[in-house]
């Protein structure tokens, strides 16, 4: 299933798109795309109801965040091999995790703010994982049991605020709309293989990112377990899993976003994102 | 005024402690101390409730974390001169950040679990600031407009997984119960300088940090408004300051928690905590 919420910012409606191409309202069965309707059972029940019945709503809406009730927004950093060497950094011996804010949550298309000051607004295509049930001490062979889906997440970056003022990560990961998530919450039915997926990214029409998540070097289930041995995971929690090669920060100079560019990413089988980026006022 | 949750986890009720001594039921006129609660016209509106009016609680009741709904648990590294240096680590010529997982978060007096394969379970006890309306890009002659108050926090911290497995704090710093916060949100109107308060910690009876908010590098006006210029700040989210001296990594040799130790701690006119220390099953 593709699960997705449509609507003005705040006003979002539980929705998902349908065989036909339509986008159909599941506000009748479920309060949001969060919680308890993620879960295994929650999913199951979703799952039953006939798209066909369900009211259709315009294609025209804005697309939110596919998930909502957001509690951590883990990221993965340098897990992709040949973006650690573009970064001047080694793979590390763990995976190195860092959180971004989840006021960051933004839709897929909505406008991305370059905050005040920033010279160094990058961009990162990154496979996301969200989480469907509580996971705590998990082994790697039932990772996956705690999994709802996978979505396409933007994981935007300031270079500087990064590593330029004063250690550690958040800083320059966190601030308003760094987080474009969506368009859906695709199911892990649907995704036959996490770590064998094309994914993408071009500035203004030109390709920056081509990678594919069978280079990263910890994969969906090592990471959930990994994750679990140092706090609960919890339903709507989401992973983003890292970058593969072709940043802004690695290319020679290196090219950072301006007021005005765009750009467009997306995950095979998990659907496309197009940003418009803008000088925050 | 000193706002506080009590009742079992995930049913806390929105309470005051009333002049009188007593925890007063606040339900009927908050959902919780969360959110518009806490804004400035929130307040207002609680502050005009006669106390001796409202329901009178069970003092042997559990006490929760102070404020509901933290968005954001950010914390500040190396903020207190002295406490830098036990750590072997520079003053920072910017505040260091770092995040907190929501999901640590606990009450006061709540068991802190030491996870599995921790060893290096340490205490910090830290001025809490909670924002009570969205911050963005605010001054700091204004940063106290958005504060709703202030609260003791424990930031308890595993150092091995802060700064042994593969760079960035968050690892060690977020693990489940890692966030004992409250007894009381103390709204900021009684606390007439927050940048001179002492504060304390005691492990099994034994005085361990024993300080000053007047320590710190960074002060609570500069660090709202140096936040909000990153990212949004809003109401219920949670700013820690930072540790004065004192903690068990700095001993020599160093000194950690296992399970049964009890750590008390407080700040002038916040509060006290008491944690007993669990290993995690």
């Amino acid at each position: 299933m593709k699960l997705m919420r449509v609507g003005a910012v705040g006003a979002e409606k539980p929705a998902i798109l349908a065989a036909d191409g339509t986008i159909r309202d599941l506000s009748a069965h479920v309060s949001d795309i969060a919680g308890a309707a993620i879960s295994p059972e929650g999913l199951k029940k979703i799952a039953a109801i006939d798209t066909a019945t369900l009211p259709v709503l315009s294609a025209d809406q804005r697309i939110g965040a596919c998930v909502a009730g957001t509690g951590k927004f883990i990221c993965i950093g340098l897990n992709y091999s040949d973006h650690a060497a573009e970064s001047g950094m080694a793979v590390p011996p763990e995976p190195v995790i860092f959180m971004k804010a989840t006021s960051a949550i933004c839709g897929p298309n909505d406008n991305v703010l370059i905050p005040r000051g920033s010279e160094k607004t990058d961009w990162e295509v990154e496979l996301a994982v969200v989480i469907g049930k509580t996971a705590k001490y998990v082994s790697e062979a039932d990772a996956l049991d705690y999994v709802a889906g996978y979505a396409v997440a933007h994981d935007v970056s300031e270079r500087a605020f990064q590593t330029e003022r004063s250690g550690q990560w958040t800083k320059g990961k966190s601030c308003d709309t760094f987080g474009p998530t969506g368009p859906w919450l695709v199911t892990k039915d649907e995704v036959a293989d996490s770590q064998n997926l094309n994914m993408w990214l071009k500035v203004n029409g030109e390709q920056m990112q081509n990678g594919s998540s069978a280079t990263m070097v910890y994969g969906v289930k090592f990471l959930v377990s990994y994750l679990s041995q140092f706090m609960s995971l919890h339903p709507g929690d989401i992973i983003s899993t890292g970058t593969p090669p072709g940043v802004g920060m690695g290319m020679k100079p290196p090219r950072y976003l301006r007021d005005g560019d765009v750009v467009e990413l997306g995950i095979e089988g998990l659907g496309t994102q197009k940003q418009t980026f803008k000088a925050d006022a």
